[in-house]
């Protein structure tokens, strides 16, 4: 018996999450990328738009147009790497033809069409697939994902902080009112946007700021899938901020403890908790996490401090926004999807130094 | 008449506070550095060690080893740009020869030797001196800063933390508890160590950590000022993180509201209460703080969001932590100290990109 | 008698060099900003555009429209911080009216409007000017610059380059073939483009590529301004390449020795040749210029090996692109055609680290 | 059949190069790290001193003190990842006991003790070796590599230079004398050196400069590989620079062309010769290499400029110091020496963005 192929469609070759896309399906066993779509490269060379590809496995593939109903045909799934707004037009048309569907974009991850609109300030065009909609966290859905036609792929900022709350909030360690979350993220967060400068290498390198204080978007996808955790509403304060790196985000969750308890007590339930994982890492008490030992993997490195001080648990957690955040989850939501391995062609060491 | 010269002493010539008082002093039109004192380059030129001076107008002089007396006879102020430990021990023989001490080390920040010796595992042995030295905030302490012998200049994280906390904390619109500061700092702010690796370009650049969180020494240096400024005790929780970044540190402060305040009120009022200071600034509702704005200045600026949502206000405050944190500030001290306008040398354009 | 005031208009206030003349002139005591122009910024202060001016002189100044007869009418110089093609348009109208004109675009630098046309792909529709253009160099043509109406604002390479090889090649220490110069910049010279991806922080950070190798327009004009000094025409190769930092340009020029030499020698001619210029600095032997050494200033570093081996001299010139390379430059040259001292305003230290 | 397992020893697992040669064999399908040496780290475990390895295979291997017997009975490879001298101390002890040795350091690359003396002033303590040991570039000495007991790895600069002008040579496009060759390298190819501040994040980030020029030990490495070449001497400028990035060399090469040939021609020429070869990649002619584009790889990017003004062929080579520039390579070699396929376990696709 040969080795199981999956034949795959990204749509949105050029932005960064469909550059990763590309990168991590070069040397996938089984997935492979069947059609590339980029309106702006189209009938170009993936290796002519992206040269660091040539000699790569797919570097020889050319840019197609939208074509729904040849993706239909030949792919068994689809990953959009798409903006918000342009997932819920795509997806619904590749649903139909029996192709499934892993939504990179914000459209499917809210499961209360007026909460969209209300963070996205767009009506919700296809609202009747949300309800089957999975939410991609490997980790914490892995049998409804098993099971999806469509997945609503995590954002990168949601990924790392519920990652890092699942035990706490599970086990009741934390109270569930004011929980803030100071999250700092590399640009390639930003996408490879070009209408402003506010990206532009001189404009980013050397600074830092805040930027969406209160108003970010992932804020309710952040409260929705820590309320389904809580089985209470949650309610939370999420400050992102603009790192002067390429990838990387940092969560440094501040909680107020619900009872008495040591960190070593917080550090061996979080292991014990993440155990048949193989992507969590729980750092050892001594230390914390940095983003370069994530850069490039599936890894979410946790580290936690309980200040004793002020009864406080302090979750610090890191991932790679691109990999992790993004398109090494919709490739491990893939696998699932497919009945292979989760980890299968996401095993790598970071890249570092 | 003539210009007013005042003769200064820098111990401590190599480390990054050591350079930014050379380099602030450089075109400074009173105040002028009669010795550079370092150890270990003793009798090079200032130039030779550091080639970015040449040219400039203390380029020639000669590092010289520590000399109390000669110090004491010459120099009507000495800025101790040293380690925790040794300000304490060089302050006491000048102040006697009369040589007012400008110290930037952490010495003399707390009031309590008690706290001194937990946080910094070390007897303090210039107690008796903690009584007159005056933190050195210049738009906070400016009377006392004027009439000191000893100035204790404060660190770099609690100038941007108390600069931005000040009028809330004034004015009562906060709540004293639950207090959460995340702050992020350029890795110029962690000095000029060569013992371990763990500043070397290749393990910063392109990655971002917390560090000590809960256990940082300025923790208590923070809650001491604050609490002054409550009229009662204030704990913190105070996390740092290192930037990879050379200059700039960016708080971002979390605090509960005590009443119900508008933004725009909350941005008049600090307009208001900072309103003849002309280095802090205070950041329009639409737009945020950057570590860029203020690089190699004395500026602060603030951002202010009120959070409507959890009834939070959430402060953001940003400085450069050599020249505003350190140097800069030790400067703008010596200038109160002998009567000179408190900007005296110190109005700068940062420089941007 | 009070200070002379010399009132200026800056055409271009967004762009690199608009922003760093703007920083330069805050506080240059002579030179005022009446007029600051910007088509898309139009109506907009100052600050809101660049908060980094927040509390500086000209925070307040309202950007305008491009008005020829109200700059003609109040303005004694122009900076023209506009792009090839717009400082031609221009300059002939404000000239007209008795306004200097400095122009930092490149319309003004080649004498021959052929070469001009052939390298920049347009045709000269001012060329009747090039013959009263003067070249600003003001360390090479300080007596040409103190009678211009118009300066030509040299290029940010050429400046280093020209400055570098000058004493070599007036001396006739060197060979006039086979000179090879390798530049490196940051990527502030290519200034806030934003019509393609690659000025993006993601594709520049912690990368380094070559451009444009053999055919960058800086080279009619190096070469242009070498054949002036030897008297006789000057090929060159010519290789810029990308640095991934904000300011910065390093130029390591490849010559052949034309007669037995010595390292000593060449550091004497070298430092005999520029002796009365402040802002040039001949590195001592042992050590070469850094390009932090120079930012932010109008230094112009310049270190020299002889390899005896291969009978070369190696010169390495390092500048600050957009001081040195651009604003600093054309505020230096207006110093000089107003009469006042070269260095007015522009005395700094380099922001280190 | 089971798969063939080669057990190895890994002596200094500290430094850049041994951190990279175990996150390389961390996913090798054939080579196994059986000891990991280490002085300093000596009894503790992989991921203590390496958190980013946790959860790899190796992380729980424990740091262990060189044993030259323990070593010699168990594996059948020793990678020197050590400082110059530290190699020719080790090897022999090895090789004697049967274990064959890829030595990373520069000890046995030079086939002349007396030149290594005059350039790493230092005795040759093991020149009878020298004529044994085989310099390691896969593509050029597959055969010899095959056959050796010693492999002298290749400096990181030599390997990006002979690459590039490997073609060039052989084929007599070019003249043997006047080749310069201008290298930028990113940082961690200083090593991890903790001795001097010149590493400091601070004192990189945002400079560049230029370094050893003329007396860089890579020289006589470059001069004795392109001799054999040439199958004449050839003598080079070498002009190293460092730059603000972690990893990637980029080399621009200048060179003379020994007869009239378009660059067309040249690219054709050098495609052909490589066309075997998977990690070459010759970039198409209007582009030009990057180091992003190689990053954490084994690619050397070549791109091609023919200057026809000055009739030069102008040649940019582009590889990450670390994977293709040493550790990659080295593990190129063992494969090789095992008789694995060379690109066993060495396929990546760059990291980028």
């Amino acid at each position: 018996m040969g080795i199981q192929k999956i034949q795959a469609a990204i749509i949105g070759g050029t932005g960064y999450t469909g550059i990763e896309l590309i990168r991590l399906l070069s040397l996938h066993p089984n997935i492979q990328p069947i059609f590339i779509i980029s309106r702006e490269q189209c009938g170009k060379k993936l290796y002519e738009v992206h040269p660091f590809l040539s000699g790569m496995p797919y570097a020889e593939t050319i840019f197609s147009p939208l074509d729904h109903k040849a993706i239909g045909k030949t792919c068994d799934v689809a990953f959009l790497a798409v903006p918000h707004g342009t997932g819920m037009e795509i997806a619904p048309q590749l649903l139909e033809q029996g192709t499934k569907v892993i939504d990179l974009s914000a459209d499917f991850r809210l499961n209360n069409p007026m909460t969209y609109s209300q963070w996205y300030h767009l009506e919700h065009n296809a609202s009747h697939l949300l309800s089957e909609a999975v939410y991609g966290i490997p980790e914490l859905n892995e049998e409804f994902i098993k099971r999806a036609n469509i997945v609503a792929n995590p954002g990168c900022y949601p990924t790392s902080i519920i990652l890092g709350l699942y035990p706490a909030i599970k086990h009741g360690l934390i109270k569930f009112e004011n929980i803030i979350i100071d999250s700092k993220s590399g640009t390639s967060g930003a996408g490879r946007n070009t209408s402003t400068s506010s990206l532009l290498f001189c404009e980013i390198q050397n600074s830092f700021k805040a930027y969406n204080i209160g108003i970010h978007r992932h804020t309710p996808e952040i409260e929705q899938e820590l309320s389904y955790i809580a089985k209470q509403p949650i309610t939370v304060t999420f400050s992102p901020h603009l790192l002067p790196t390429t990838r990387g985000i940092l969560s440094t969750i501040y909680t107020q403890l619900a009872l008495p308890i040591s960190q070593d007590e917080v550090y061996r339930l979080y292991t014990n908790t993440w155990k048949d994982q193989p992507w969590i890492r729980i750092v050892p008490s001594s230390k914390l996490p940095e983003t370069r030992n994530v850069c490039g993997t599936m890894f979410c490195d946790i580290g936690l401090v309980v200040d004793i001080r002020t009864q406080r648990l302090i979750i610090i957690s890191a991932i790679d926004n691109l990999c992790r955040g993004a398109s090494g989850q919709a490739i491990a939501n893939a696998n699932l999807m497919f009945n292979l391995p989760m980890t299968t062609g996401l095993i790598f060491c970071p890249l570092l130094p």
